[in-house]
């Protein structure tokens, strides 16, 4: 997924502000879902919910105003009833690692319960990820 | 309503980011509502919804990080069904105007049904605004 | 321009919140002018700067979670030293418009003093719209 | 501090949205500092820089519009050129923990380049710190 930072998004210091980093992840796990040919308006409609557990990140190197940005996202550490989205951000031409992080997500139904992953959601993504990824993993 | 800068509603030019400005409205226009002994959420509690249909905002002078801001707010021009909350950004001292605008809200039940404003919500703005106002009004 | 709606762009009422299209304008405009072949970025380091004076937005109809909204937008009311950008935000196949709005931007060198818009700046707009535009303008 | 959530802040799902933390988390870092007598602002303007190097946070109820929250700040990891700011996010009567983080901060002078805590900032929170605390810390 790209990303173009406008100028809402930077702050006093000229740069990409740290919460805005949050945005862009749950952007780029939307399009990571949507790439599987579903979208995380479907899980929901489905009764999964994946409110957010934990979310981590570590910046690197600052973002601009107009700066394009490149973010990779990946599935890991499924577990019975969580799972976790990982993202890399990178500037432009994929040279620079600006931001890496994570997010837990845990499964929920529409009343806030814990459930198991379901199969279905788990098996989207069983084929090899669709969208783009950055150097040096 | 006091309202301090923070440094994620900066951008680039170093000054508040015009969007934040319908955020600092809201929580006047809230801070306002309980003023009056009544939370915009019992409102909705009540079956009462006040979506925005029109926001308007003029700026006047720039605020910066830090900056502690005095937003004066008032109701108005009470039709059938919709009605207008206007307000006023100062700077600390209340020397200089800073922003000024409105927001015109729509009167909807739960199902988004227009409906007329019920007496016991305007009745509750019929005494005199007990909330801070700037010069020169 | 497109623009998918977010998670974190929409609030308790399950809609697009009203400051967001601010952003969302912001975006268009920057798009608008990246169309005729210079950022808004290269405007600045050309000694151009472009603030916000007014901003007013009139909601016709909510957005909601993972709606792929069109923007389209205009450059227009250019005057002496300020000039006004107008914006129409349609739903995806752009049968219903959602919102219109406009912002007025003044121009201020980089000290924030009044200057006339450069003939560079406003022959920038001289082609027609290369970007998208709704139906019924 | 205390922090009243605004619709703004809240999604769809009816709760503060994820990024929204960290924008509390800069208010309540900045109300900190302000507690012991000099403000963020004025750290910078005597040349010292604190960007955050890493954010952390763990969500464990959701908050909701109209809630009020309860946040407690602390300062601790002091190293050579980096130090901590600590979270606890509790409901109104501080009976409920809703979320705790921690950021990180490099200390870096006005070309970004790393620098020593200097001596007057790490003082500065030398006395017990001031502002409301939680319980079971």
């Amino acid at each position: 997924m790209q990303h173009r930072v406008s100028y809402g998004e930077t702050d006093t210091m000229g740069v990409l502000y740290y919460a805005e980093y949050l945005h862009i992840f749950e952007r780029g796990r939307n399009a990571f879902i949507r790439a599987f040919g579903i979208s995380y308006k479907d899980v929901e409609a489905r009764g999964l919910y994946l409110p957010v557990r934990e979310a981590r990140c570590r910046y690197r190197a600052p973002a601009r105003y107009d700066d394009l940005l490149q973010l990779a996202v990946f599935a890991s550490d499924w577990r019975r009833a969580s799972m976790i989205f990982q993202y890399r951000l990178y500037n432009e031409d994929q040279s620079l690692l600006l931001a890496e992080g994570f997010t837990q997500h845990a499964c929920v139904d529409g009343s806030g319960k814990p459930v198991a992953v379901p199969a279905w959601f788990r098996e989207c993504f069983a084929i090899p990820c669709p969208v783009a990824s950055g150097p040096g993993r």
